[in-house]
Order: structure tokens, then sequence, then C-alpha cells
């Protein structure tokens, strides 16, 4: 089982907006993240824009690979573009950074 | 149960050395977090310092009250005193900020 933390910037002017999207992410777009093997997966956000992911997944690649053969992805990820900073023409989901674990504890 | 999500700055300098820590955290220290609650704990580090933390627990107030009544908390943070940027004269555990969930799933 993979842990994956990843990374992204929610633009300032925008973090009520993306906060409360989050409040009501769509039913499809919920039931596709748990079909394509995403697990235990939060979303966390300060109060400068650092978006924090974290998940567990059994491949994490396989597991974004999925994700992203989905209509409802590419319909989620279009309307959030808007609301990301420093992702350039990526969509969010291509955007993420990534973070090394360096420690554990079951 | 609580998921909970922290954020600190380790200096530029250390990260190597923060990191070779983390590899092998005393035992007594890990067995003092799982007694006082603190479960699936992870933390994260980015190459440019960012430190996240993540954990699950019944009562993270409690959890943390717990931890920071063992001596062996007091001899861990004291060590790991000099890692930390921007935190004055706190502990580096009283200088963890939390960080919002805005979305979960399960």
């Amino acid at each position: 089982m993979e842990r994956v933390c990843f990374t992204a910037r929610i633009r300032r002017d925008k973090l009520a907006e993306y906060t409360e999207r989050h409040g009501r992410v769509w039913p499809e777009m919920a039931e596709a993240l748990r079909a394509a093997g995403w697990t235990n997966y939060s979303l966390f956000l300060t109060r400068d824009g650092l978006l924090i992911g974290y998940l567990e997944t059994d491949d994490f690649a396989a597991a974004q690979q999925r994700m992203a053969q989905t209509e409802v992805n590419a319909r989620w990820q279009a309307d959030m573009a808007g609301f990301f900073d420093g992702i350039g023409d990526l969509r969010p989901d291509e955007g993420f950074n990534r973070v090394a674990e360096i420690f554990h504890l079951e």
C-alpha cells in the first residue's frame, strides 16, 4: 500500500470558493475516485493557499491512470483549473507535486 | 476519529540530516506516540523544507497532551529543535501549524 502526499497552490482570491466546492464534490466524481482505488483521501488547505492531499492506494501510478481515463475526471479538472496557481496549461491533477515520506508509524 | 494535518519548516541546510534522523527514530519515542494514541502517522518533506505531518487519532488535543507529559518527548523535541525554522523559543511540536481538512473520501 502506498501513502501519497502531494501539494499544489490555490489562488488566494479563490480559497473560499474552492473550499465550498469541495463540500459538494459531485457524487459521480467521488464514485470514480473510489472505483479507481483512491482511499482514505483527504484534502487540506492552509489559509495562504497551500493545498495538501493525502491518500492511500495500492499503486498510485495505476490509480492516477485509471482516473485520467474517466470522463468525469476531465470535466472536474476543467472545472477546477481556474482555482490553481502556477500550473500553466497543465490540468490540476497533472500539476500536483508529490512529497517524499520520511517517517511512518502504523 | 480525527484526521490531522500539520506543517512546519525545516532548515534548508539540515534536510538530509533531518531525513536521516527520521529513518532511525528512537524505539521508545515511537512507543510513546503509539501509547498516546498517534496512529497512521506519517511525515513528508519537500525538497525546499516544508514538513507535512498526517495522523489519525481519537482526540488530537488529548493525544498531544499525553505526549507532552512524557519524558522521551521532551528529549526528542530538544534534539530536533535545531532543525526547525521560524519557531523561536517554541518546542518543535508546539510550533506545528494545523491545516483544515476541506474534503474527505473514505
